[in-house]
């Protein structure tokens, strides 16, 4: 089987034995924001061609691909969704004389009826089921990080922070950072803005102190970033219930490091997801489609 | 009098009469961090030249001009301050045979020791006190909002939020807005914002909801960055413990009315102040500054 996470800036491809062992794995930087005017077939025939030449097969693909700016636009299912919801939301996509499938993502909203949604990562939280309790919450860091509630087989419900973006923008063009960033976390920065989010003023204010401190010199420009990175990620974890909950995290290292220092300072126990959670997922789904394989 | 109220992309010059009152006033763009490699003196003269040669004296100036980046530093005094302060504060520079007067900037302190800092406002604040009962709740809509706590003639505390900054950013950098916009709010998408910043979830949550809500067909693009307006204009005034206080708007129209509407959906009054209060403020301090007429 190949089996895509296809995201809005990078393509991890994996080649999977029978059992759902991962035999090889690529990546690519032509993400579905990246791909500019080039159908996503040759992308991917680019990636993977010499598999589908020896007939891997089935190819199943989540994330971004599946969206309005995808490959095909594949409806959102609602929550809860279980496997059994993703396999039958899939996609046929044919080109030549190839064919490959795209999962769904998800669509929930909350008590008041307003919408959320995720394309990829509903696909990486059921390729985790297996190993979790009945009744998990997971955190999935990233640009847009998904918090999801998962118990009795199904996503329940999720929400989503955009705080990685925010970071990002935050610290390239905003003025609260003055001087220069090498990108580094400065872990004593970090920790400090994750206190600084526990004491009162809320949010907003709290990203207006990056720049004051930086004006009075309490905070040097070198541990600034870190510091903004702490404030964030210290107030996204604090809109949170989380009641003692223990967090399974899946995601890469450096970020899934920070989002743990913040809630293990909260008191929170943190419980680390294989990051190839992906794969697995799109292993289950695609051997559950029918006629498939 | 020769007053200027020289921000970080604005400058708004007042000549006034011997009682204060404005007899002609003017603006450029040449704001302290568009002012490029020509002196601020130059920039002065081009502005205003004229009433300098005809003797209008003295010049006083506040805001950005007093910053690190401005004309010169001018140490920020500690809160609580009164007009006493900033005018024994007032930093004299000097250039041919002329002179004027940078009024300085304000620092306070939160409870827990986080700094935060004003350069402009101060002004304006201590500018509108005549017309305020003892104990006194400001807001100065902005880039950076200012929030100012004014009793027994003095500015005791003050917070600010980056909202305008922020919004500025989101809407013309992230993926929270999918369309484009035209930048005139719409009163409904507005209302909305605010609305869903009175619901759980906290403000990052609230974000991403701007382009799930438009992901779902929930939200239209037109209305989408009026929506985010409200969003972070709602968590603003959430943030803050008013406890049924009234609330002086000092700025101009088209933000202030936001503020306002966003005010009023919590039941708090709102009293608009006159927006010249900078030419009054820096009439009280240049009238002060010995031997500077």
């Amino acid at each position: 089987m190949i089996a895509v996470d296809w995201g809005s800036s990078a393509v991890r491809a994996y080649r999977l034995s029978d059992s759902g062992s991962i035999l090889e794995r690529r990546t690519s930087s032509a993400g579905v924001f990246d791909a500019g005017e080039r159908p996503f077939h040759i992308l991917l025939e680019e990636l993977v061609g010499d598999w589908l030449v020896v007939g891997e097969a089935p190819v199943v693909m989540s994330g971004m691909i599946g969206s309005r700016r995808g490959w095909a636009e594949v409806p959102y299912r609602r929550c809860p969704a279980r496997l059994s919801d993703l396999v039958t939301g899939c996609l046929e996509v044919r080109w030549e004389s190839r064919r490959a499938w795209i999962v769904p993502g998800l669509e929930c909203r909350s008590a008041a009826g307003a919408p959320d949604v995720m394309r990829g990562e509903e696909t990486q939280v059921l390729g985790s089921a297996g190993g979790l309790p009945d009744s998990s919450l997971l955190c999935l860091p990233g640009t847009h990080t998904k918090w999801t509630e998962y118990a009795n087989g199904a996503i329940q419900r999720f929400r989503t922070s955009p705080t990685g973006e925010l970071y990002r923008l935050l610290v390239t063009q905003s003025s609260l950072i003055t001087g220069r960033t090498d990108g580094a976390i400065d872990p004593a920065g970090f920790t400090a803005g994750v206190e600084r989010a526990a004491e009162p003023g809320g949010l907003l204010h709290h990203l207006f102190g990056v720049r004051a401190a930086q004006m009075t010199g309490d905070l040097s420009e070198e541990a600034a970033a870190s510091f903004l990175s702490g404030v964030l990620i210290g107030h996204e974890v604090n809109d949170l219930a989380l009641a003692g909950r223990p967090v399974h995290l899946l995601g890469a290292a450096p970020l899934t490091a920070l989002y743990r220092a913040a809630l293990e300072r909260r008191g929170v126990e943190c419980i680390g997801l294989d990051p190839d959670a992906a794969a697995a997922g799109l292993f289950l789904i695609g051997s559950a489609i029918p006629g498939a394989s």
